[in-house]
């Protein structure tokens, strides 16, 4: 039994949420019988913004809420999707009547359940779209998808949407700019040591004292090679190698470079990923227009970390850029 | 031996420098032959700051190189003072002809090699003056220490000096706005788990599986009280009940609160432990002017975190809003 600093299983989404809320009194508010975090000043006249998903992947997403981003987070219970009755809350607060659009990681259970309160938005007279980040390299169907898995890209596409929402425009173009991030995003992650949900006794899996695994999930949805622990430069290799192989680089592209780390991760070690990043790409000449290296999207106190890459033009350089007061997308 | 995301024990602290300078390329430098991470535009026509320490601590010290805050973060190794020489060629580079601060953590080593770095620069004709954080109010001597360790408090010295700092104040006012902000912050810090330093075989402190360790330092040294592990609201309870009998608060005081999370916890951890911290100040009469919740002085990938106080008053709120570019202190 993992020793958590918790009170007690039951509360931690709902005491999280209250202690994610008072740590910006101005900004943020939770809904009432709800694991909802929605800007205080919402409805806002602009094209609103909700994502969402399990908890445990912190600051994912009620760390995103805010200016030139999220309008609102929904939160499950810890690696289990809201439900649809939260998510058409969430819907309903925000919309100021330019329409929501949805960012769903693709796990099976949220996109069915934030297409239902899509379904339920819509039938009230709210337009609602919604997109699907599937930027996870390592496996092609997993545990819980059917195709990609959503991860630490998604990050990107609530940035760059959130910012072409905040500039006035419309839903239909707001979404396309969440499908270019989409189309332009990679990731892989990979671990060295497990977590444990907080109401389990077991961790969510097992590695031997001298294992990792390359290709992981943020549920430690098992990964494409389970292999003795390499040196931290191996592992950066491994995991830039399955992202440049999927998507077509030219010498010169720039890219947004995110280093994430799991949860359990000391800063120490992903500096030292983000130092052999760096080589690899300038190695195959692409240019890091700008580099993330913090926890962006967790899985509760596992060890080990993600690398995502998107690949850059102007306008999403300039919708990266763009003001949000989301300190660590800054 | 505990698995760890590095290549060779020997060049973690080198490498760390080297990927945190690669994230900032615009405005960061790392110092030929030395750990040592300088603002890129260094010297300024200001006093400068020049703060650092062992290794393991993460964000601190280099993270808080930038604008409103350090102009040099000197890195030993793991948990190991910096030497004088790294400290003068700190001194040096910084040096616009203002003067230079040193901001040390009470730790004999540090104090020690910092004041032999400050003799060695005054020789040269170098204004130099220093301050020493010691904030913990768990143990009054320690393993490393005679009275107080220096913990998480000392980032708010690097931010309310460095402000004074870049509105062009004194050496002697912002070594007095420095000591204004060592006099008012208090910490005190705890564990479930141990850090295991990258050369060693064994952790630096054993936990039995439902035990922790209240008033633990930033390097495991022992705390006060070792116990069966308690609920989150009673260990915030005890944490804030030391800062609270040790420093006097009238009702309708305004403090910044900081939950710090020691490097292998959980941010929904922190957040839940962050509710419990507003519900006793509350109690308290005590008004929250600014609250963060995340890693500011990390312990490698040790399980726990530290809570710290600051008492403010319009000075130092003023000084706390200034303008900075490092985001975890915005």
């Amino acid at each position: 039994m993992k020793k958590k600093l918790i009170n007690d299983p039951e509360n931690v989404v709902v005491e999280m949420i209250e202690g994610i809320v008072k740590a910006k009194p101005s900004k943020l508010r939770k809904l009432d019988n709800y694991n909802v975090v929605v800007r205080k000043d919402a409805p806002l006249d602009k094209v609103a913004l909700v994502s969402g998903g399990g908890s445990g992947h912190e600051p994912a997403h009620a760390g995103y809420v805010g200016e030139g981003m999220l309008d609102a987070a929904v939160a499950g219970d810890v690696f289990t999707s809201p439900t649809p009755d939260a998510i058409f809350e969430a819907i309903k607060t925000v919309n100021g009547g330019k329409g929501v659009l949805l960012i769903v990681k693709n796990y099976t259970g949220d996109v069915m359940n934030f297409e239902m309160a899509e379904d339920m938005a819509v039938a009230e007279g709210i337009e609602v779209a919604h997109v699907v980040v599937n930027d996870d390299v390592a496996v092609e169907d997993s545990l819980y998808t059917t195709g990609r898995r959503g991860v630490a890209g998604t990050i990107f596409v609530h940035k760059i949407a959130g910012a072409k929402a905040a500039a006035g425009a419309e839903l239909s173009e707001v979404k396309k700019a969440a499908e270019k991030v989409i189309s332009n995003v990679r990731t892989k992650g990979m671990a060295l040591y497990p977590c444990r949900v907080p109401s389990a006794e077991e961790p969510t899996f097992k590695l031997e004292e001298d294992e990792m695994e390359l290709g992981i999930g943020i549920h430690g949805e098992p990964g494409t090679q389970r292999t003795k622990v390499k040196k931290a430069d191996e592992i950066v290799d491994d995991l830039l190698g399955s992202i440049l192989s999927d998507i077509n680089f030219e010498n010169g592209d720039e890219v947004a470079l995110m280093v994430n780390g799991m949860g359990g991760t000391p800063l120490m070690e992903l500096f030292i990923a983000n130092r052999r990043a760096h080589q690899v790409l300038e190695n195959r000449g692409i240019k890091v227009y700008k580099n993330f290296v913090d926890e962006f999207m967790t899985s509760l106190e596992m060890a080990g970390m993600s690398i995502t890459l998107l690949k850059l033009d102007q306008e999403l350089k300039e919708l990266l850029d763009a003001p949000t007061d989301i300190n660590l997308m800054k």
